[in-house]
């Protein structure tokens, strides 16, 4: 029999940017027992999860469920509301923005990729004076999509959406906006309806603190009138019928009950915290990150503050460290896994990930491990990020709320 | 806060053709931390899983995991093989046939639905010699695939796979064979490699007793080599990354891995349980129900014995009685979920599954509760289908083999 | 490594009187992370399980909690009141009972038992008249107390705690009132206040549905007040420190906290269920078995129909007849536990336990695996239990109250 | 309904000195279905347990499991052999010794408690050759026992037990030999036959990773053989007759089964790491704790370097400064649960829980959570406790053996 816990004594310290630990409460949510997707009781659960999830996304719109990982979500998006051959315009903000535009290849479409010169992009985040500019170019209405990235999990970035949003309509231009948080959402800030974002693709492994094996799509009126002539063929990521079936609570086809139970729980649980309480210790921990980082003297791989991301922090290893020798070292003595560095990034840098079910101490173990694994890998630190981090979170101590019982 | 359980006291009985109760120790697995996708423990789980999955559909060639729920399976056994416009040749067993075509005309194939007339076929499975006629006639070999259901949910009938392999060769016809048995996986004996399956699809919330959100697509080298030149666009569902990533335990994309700790516990239930012995427990299940069925004087969906299904049996109410009402009563008064009639049968029937983690007792607490059930709602019953059932199964006693502690 | 689910496939049934199935509400609650018994969450608990304790009860006055198995709580009652060489009075309703008095003798108590000639006492409960009898015989007072079982375990007999109570008044006898309802609490009607017991002794493992663990000592002043003159020693069972601290919901030892939340939970689907439908849920699954049993021509233990339990039954094998065999095949053949005859009763009957978290389609599964194993064993029955035990539930079909949504 | 779980986002650090967390692998394995407790099943898992303790206790003699939390144990060890008026000799090494004290008074026992004047015994361990002064006066042999705590959870003293053996032996002395390590066993290395102990009493909560409420007593021959003529009231505590029984698996009386799953889970896992290796991890875990109170300038409670604990630390708070409001701000601020100071030590210092399933990653949330909290509580600290924790754990730095995939 294979075992499934192989780690060492002691609690393991999954510091990825997603998945990101799943609470307790999750898990045993998740255990209930699995019952008819067809009968009153799943009517009930679907209905809960179905409107409370618009909450997270900032809707009143409807937001599509999948019983499939956040990738299918990207595909989702996509051919609900395009046709083969249609240009779309994407920005390369790092590894996952890549990956979509190849998925967007594969699909038929035409993607263009802008980006800054050389890794910038990945240091930087969607600049939304470019996508203006290429829109205002576009006189012929070619790009019927614009697609960026939210939170890049490749690097720490989060874009401005809002920006992206001004940019197209400072051009005037009516491509749809498709935007990917699937890093992002329930961690940081998201607006979809504010944002006037078309379709909002997300997952369950991160913010929201489930397994993976969900991923959403909210929807605007517009993408879903585009829909209607898009042709590029679907059927499982079809929209219109499980809108359709969803306003009773249910699916046209099995939905996976068992992480509906605890995407339940998780938004319970969000709802307690209050999704402002949600953000702010998110933006805390992540500066608490960073205040590590800078103390230790190495290079945050975002390069921009006014992009920080409060859910993941990239830190690049000095020239000629192997930064994924120095997550195996710490995998090893220290029991904690780390974001490998991905697509060109590979053995340049770590992800460290402060998302979801995290807090101070959580933060403080991650830190330590990362600290004492670097020196042991002999990497020369200026100072300790370690008391640094304590000294930023002693500073703005937070009141954790203990909730009363009820 | 909603309450997900919300039965009465003791235990509901999920007696639909699936999704099945899933085992405490599924659950129980299911609850494993989640872990990094990306880390070794993952690989150690992958490789399993991956492996140990081949015996369970009798096959030496890869079986694609997805992290979605069954109808995805279906679409990828389409977009990997197929190019628009292909003619696939489908057969109408019942109202999942019926979807699986109504998919294929959604993706821009050119299903051609052979069927009994009326609503024969809905009670006999595929005809065998009808694929044949048909495929012989194709000489022009525009039929680019026959696509089959082996264990139709919606019915009770186990079609002869074999046979339909048979006479594809008997025609000598090069066109693939595609098969669905999401139901019928690791409850009827089924043989990937034997009976010559080019893709086979399945699912988890079966006989793998799984809750719903994996799916998988078994596929030949035939399979694969018509997938070089498919033309459906195919991003998510395309097999030859993840065969490629397989290898070494992993997933181009996130798994969902609690899941798949569900799965890995199931392939040792199975293991322990022996292929065989759950077949046999399978067949003795619904040989005690159709007792019961006929005794009560009701006739069973399926005309055919030679294809009676060991998953589930379809029992048709009498004439005036509305079968959804049946099961209304049965579930307010007796807490016990049955499957309802679809498409065509819609108030005609009720479905009994007694697939999965099911035994001796749950099958006589369900024949109980359908006898009472049928009785309350005023069904002239000719005889009890319990007594019936505890004949069969008293004659046909099985000395469960209690596991010895290792 | 030990395999701790060795059956085989499919649920287990177990039917003994107790420990009753758990249910799986009750072990995810028993999952919650251990806390600190000094803490602010722990009281919130301590406090809330003290108070719903008392309602179970129905008594106003304390109850005291403890790590324990009831065995112990059997110690508590008797240590915390009485003195070395006490005399008690006891009755002989079974094994029980007869075990209470064993431990009244090694503890140092000289206890008088009382109860009906030959095998009859264990037929027919306590017998009020014959303890008032003796109580008026008692003019010196010898007596310091009277102890009963209400509800016998081992012979399926549930006595008259009032008529006791009654008779010991009528008696004008001073002696402490002490009653052991281990099997009774939550599945029979109990009313420690007005039926004026002195302390009521009970456990988690019955119709509270938990595993066992946890017992109870519900106490009067009188009782308290005998305790400052009683001198068996007593540390752990000692009611006063235990009384004092429960008062800000902590304990003066380590309690045992994850049965503790078990216990949290179990009053919370009480509460929600409400206690008289949960007796009249146990009379009926009763009245429903022992149709089966007249049905076969079988007798049932309990002689006397006003005392007949709701909890459990005792079927009596016919002559030549091992009932333990029968037993042994029906948990071979159909994974079912059921309870073994005790004491005088060794071989001679089986127990059927309807208790707790138990159901129609449950009990039918029960029955249908007693008559098949019946049978199996070559036993003759007049006819089939089954049929007459759907009779009785068909013609007092309850309805069930489907808990809405919250 | 009271929310359980009212702890505010991220995992709650519960490092008091025990109970200790419970690992999710043992929380699992204690919902596992409650069985019968006098069917096979049980009794393969009772042998299994049985016999799987004694390598804990490092002993080849009983090992008695209670259904009760550790203090019953402590009255099982003396009411098992001793008599009413009996003289024991005890040893004050801090709060628990004093509550066993006061227990074998309220047992009616004559308790002789020797110590170091003023609050030095509460620092310094039992100190043997005062054992050994008083034996050698007792020329009348009044004393029957010597009771001793190994681990004293109060302080974070670890006594020398093989010291006290020799004390006795040299004082030619045929007292009993009693001693409590409730929370040193499977933390600090213990041996029951080695050292000649009599009775040692342990608990479930600290070492063993379980929750509270499962107990022990490891007899030698010598102390069953004084329990024959020992006439302190006995039944549940009883040793004869559960060892007896247990010898098939069962017991007696109901054993807690749920919590025995732990146990067998326990067993396992600390069978896997190896108890050495789980010394040694206690060791290291203990040292880079007490670097970091030496760093801090605060003083550890135990004054004797020999005998400083594995399992927890004492830290004795400024003079001025309230322990336990210190303990509070860090339970507000960090959501960390830190031991009190018991007896006469309150207010003046907390405890550091470091036992059971530990690492250093959680020691240095830990640790950087008691910093923190000093700081903010205005406590002047003369350097970093948390830097000299690093220090010692990469100077030290183990490989966690990562277990292979079985």
């Amino acid at each position: 029999m294979l075992k499934l816990d192989f780690h060492p004594a002691g609690r393991h310290f999954l510091q990825i940017p997603g998945p990101s630990p799943v609470p307790d409460r999750i898990l045993r949510a998740m255990s209930y027992p699995t019952i008819d997707h067809r009968g009153p009781e799943f009517g009930a659960l679907g209905l809960k999860v179905l409107d409370g999830i618009k909450a997270i996304f900032k809707t009143a719109q409807p937001v599509v469920i999948y019983p499939a990982s956040g990738t299918g979500a990207w595909e989702a998006a996509l051919c609900n509301t395009l046709s083969p051959g249609d240009t779309v315009l994407m920005f390369e903000t790092g590894h996952f923005a890549t990956l979509w535009k190849k998925m967007a290849e594969n699909l038929g479409l035409k993607p263009e990729f802008l980006g800054l010169p050389g890794i910038e992009g990945w240091r930087r985040g969607v600049q939304a004076d470019m996508i203006e500019a290429r829109l205002r170019e576009d006189t012929q209405r070619v790009i019927k999509a614009v697609c960026v990235v939210h939170n890049e999990t490749s690097t720490g970035v989060t874009s401005d959406i809002a920006a992206v949003r001004r940019a197209i309509d400072a051009a005037g231009h009516p491509a749809l906006f498709l935007v990917d948080t699937i890093s992002g959402l329930a961690s940081a800030d998201y607006r979809h309806d504010e944002w006037g974002v078309d379709v909002t693709v997300s997952g369950s492994q991160k913010g929201l603190m489930l397994p993976p094996g969900i991923s959403f799509n909210a929807v605007s009126k517009k993408a879903i009138e585009a829909g209607k002539t898009a042709t590029l063929p679907r059927a499982f990521w079809a929209w219109d019928e499980i809108i359709e079936m969803n306003k009773s609570g249910y699916w046209p086809y099995t939905p996976n009950t068992n992480l509906l139970y605890g995407l339940s729980e998780a938004l319970e649980m969000i709802g307690d915290e209050g999704l402002d309480n949600v953000f702010a210790r998110h933006q805390r921990l992540a500066a608490a990150c960073r205040a590590a980082v800078n103390a230790w003297g190495l290079e945050i791989q975002c390069a921009d503050p006014a992009v920080y991301s409060p859910v993941l922090t990239g830190v690049m290893t000095p020239e000629g460290v192997d930064a994924d020798a120095v997550r195996k070292l710490i995998y090893e003595k220290f029991d904690m896994s780390l974001g490998t560095g991905l697509g060109k990034l590979k053995g340049r840098m770590f992800r460290i990930g402060h998302l979801g079910d995290c807090n101070d101490l959580t933060l403080m173990a991650t830190l330590s491990g990362c600290e004492m694994g670097l020196k042991l890998a002999g990497v020369k630190l200026a100072a300790s990020g370690v008391l640094a981090a304590m000294d930023y979170l002693t500073n703005n101590a937070a009141a954790p709320a203990l909730k009363a019982a009820a």
